[in-house]
């Protein structure tokens, strides 16, 4: 059995027609001969609508609660779906998160994938049924219902592509494959045909929203072969592989994140095990902290700076202070919103001398300042004040001449 | 633990303001000391609009499918509830029917509960939440996701009192009770302080919206004691009990059901097992019939009358037909959709002559035709033109004195 797993996003089902153009597409799959396996996420503005509809009655729900409400927009749109294959005479059936087989621990809004059962999902392929299977949720091993939080449906697609052994798996989405930059701030924005995961992985890191972060991590670890389409098209597209042949193509993208707040905790005494005592206790609130640099000041007086995603920001701050009145209350929190990292991604760019001089030495003639920087082995990313990304962006795509791309 | 089973149907949750009141009085319930499981219906309108979001996609969807679908409703409603609680600052818990241990045949859009598993309802009581349960939903041994048909959420409710051993059951509604008729057509309708289960029973299968008939059936057989009152005020209600105490009553009330079919399968052979084919036919279909008249017209040939809800005419029509067929193709099938069914209610009536004449005779002083009548121990019902169907409520419910009735 060929198995095909595919994903589609809320916009490709936002509606009744677009609903019933994705059921002849999965239909026209299965006709040539593929078992198909299909992870749906909610319709468009239906997760928004839940939240809103929660936050009205009650601002701070419990996460359980809220996994309960949301949970319903993916079953909701899986069964529409199924309706609209069952009126194509197709056999199809529709199964929640929990009904096909998706474990995961008990971190309510946030879940991680413990384990997938395939049980059910093999034997209704068996009986020749489409499988439509609700993106997004699983149950905890109590039957709890969690939500597996952003980007959940393409990890639920990828982690079930690895439990069926598919041959692959396709995440069908607005675009029809990952860019160069975002084609909604350039232009000329080219697709890559090919990306490495790890290229990838950097990208969905750095906020290039096609795909998330986990389920390119997944894709990564059992390797599966992963494809980023158009929902609507048979063209085009984006291949996922682990060593990309297109060699002379240095930067693979160019991507600028706006969402950044840079928090400054300044004046701390400078003493072993201030930073890492702040850190901990970031991470103990779930904060994922990005960049990080430390000034020495003046003596013994460190300034600790640090990025965070804006919407983490409160709680960053909140926990700053708290740090800091534990360390005996000397020191400030200062918070920065009109932050923004700009990256360059690529394997082995950070080895060659001529990218980091064409980064710089851009961001330098168009008078950008760089406020922080950090480096890994595929990407170099600067932080630089949000008013002037998408200017950074569009003179490094230039730069880099990602707009001149030789394209297969 | 006294516990306190309680059902909001979906006009108490209608929105943000209502969900607040509900929490508030589930709230009030719990600090007067019961243990609180209350059982939810979908928000108004939410499962109309999801039937038509499905319609739109398939005219004909699979009842798994639409079963998938509909659950929804109520999961957000409970889901919402429960915010709401949470936001007044108690425990709460929001449970699926599956998670609260409603299991059910496989009859998709109208199970029927085979087994409630209380287990986890009673151990988040004993934790001090309050236990609030998704009406109208359970699932299969399976785990497949069912719904109840038409006022399942009461079912629940009174499975669960059933279940948990419930002090009591109250059924909170847009209604402070059961009236003695319908209070949007009668404007003189009294609210019945008591009623017996059976004069319930009957009163519920005549169309008084107010109770499903399977809760009353069920409440009935575990001697549950059942209670209608308004969901926002504290005042009235109505309780249902074995045996009433309001002797002097005969009339309880008058209902009025405007949703009926006559359907006609005329000239059929007057041979012996005629009718049981046809109603075995109908039976073998789903479709349940209410009232049949055999009538010999000519020789050998004979014309059977019965009635059905109108919902289920089109589905009895096509049936009459394929029976017709079977037994040679002998006859016609005919349907009038403007009847309508008068009834009076009543521990004792087809005992007393005088109620039989006061109804007979009221109906033929207002030039009224009754095309069939049934009866059973505790009701009379008559087949009327639908167009004469609120005169005839208005003057039966004025003949029987229903208007002046002596309430506590």
């Amino acid at each position: 059995m060929k198995i095909l797993v595919q994903k589609y996003g809320g916009t490709s089902v936002a509606n009744q027609s677009r609903m019933q153009e994705v059921a002849r597409r999965i239909v026209r799959c299965q006709e040539q001969g593929h078992a198909m396996v299909v992870v749906v996420s909610a319709m468009n503005h239906t997760t928004e609508d839940l939240i809103a509809a929660a936050r009205r009655i009650n601002p701070n729900p419990s996460p359980r609660a809220m996994d309960m409400l949301l949970a319903t927009g993916e079953q909701m749109s899986v069964s529409l779906l199924a309706m609209a294959i069952e009126g194509l005479g197709h056999n199809v059936v529709s199964l929640t998160g929990g009904m096909s087989g998706i474990y995961t621990d008990q971190r309510h809004k946030k879940a991680r994938i413990a384990r997938v059962d395939s049980q059910r999902i093999m034997a209704e392929l068996g009986k020749g049924n489409i499988v439509l299977v609700a993106g997004f949720q699983g149950v905890t091993p109590e039957g709890e219902i969690t939500t597996l939080g952003r980007g959940g449906s393409d990890t639920t697609a990828v982690a079930l592509a690895a439990a069926v052994v598919a041959e692959r798996c396709e995440i069908c989405t607005d675009v029809d494959g990952v860019y160069t930059a975002d084609p909604n701030l350039i232009a000329t924005a080219r697709r890559l045909p090919e990306i490495t995961y790890d290229e990838m992985l950097e990208l969905s890191r750095l906020g290039a929203g096609v795909l998330s972060t986990r389920s390119v991590e997944l894709a990564k670890e059992y390797g599966i072969p992963l494809v980023v389409r158009s929902a609507f098209s048979d063209d085009g597209g984006t291949q996922v592989v682990e060593v990309s042949v297109v060699e002379q193509v240095l930067v693979r993208g160019v991507t600028l994140d706006s969402d950044i707040s840079r928090i400054s905790v300044a004046g701390v005494p400078d003493r072993p095990g201030i930073a890492f005592g702040l850190f901990s206790k970031l991470a103990s609130e779930g904060i994922s902290v990005d960049m990080i640099i430390q000034n020495l000041n003046r003596a013994q007086v460190n300034d600790i700076s640090f990025t965070v995603a804006k919407e983490d920001a409160p709680a960053a701050v909140q926990a700053c202070w708290a740090f800091l009145e534990s360390i005996g209350g000397h020191g400030l929190v200062l918070q920065k919103d009109n932050a923004a990292k700009i990256s360059i991604v690529g394997t082995g760019i950070t080895g060659s001398t001529e990218v980091a001089s064409t980064l710089f030495g851009t961001l330098f003639e168009s008078g950008i300042n760089i406020e922080m920087i950090s480096t890994s082995e595929i990407k170099i990313s600067c932080i630089i004040d949000a008013s002037e990304g998408e200017e950074a962006l569009r003179r490094l795509h230039r730069a880099f001449s990602l707009d001149e791309l030789e394209l297969r």
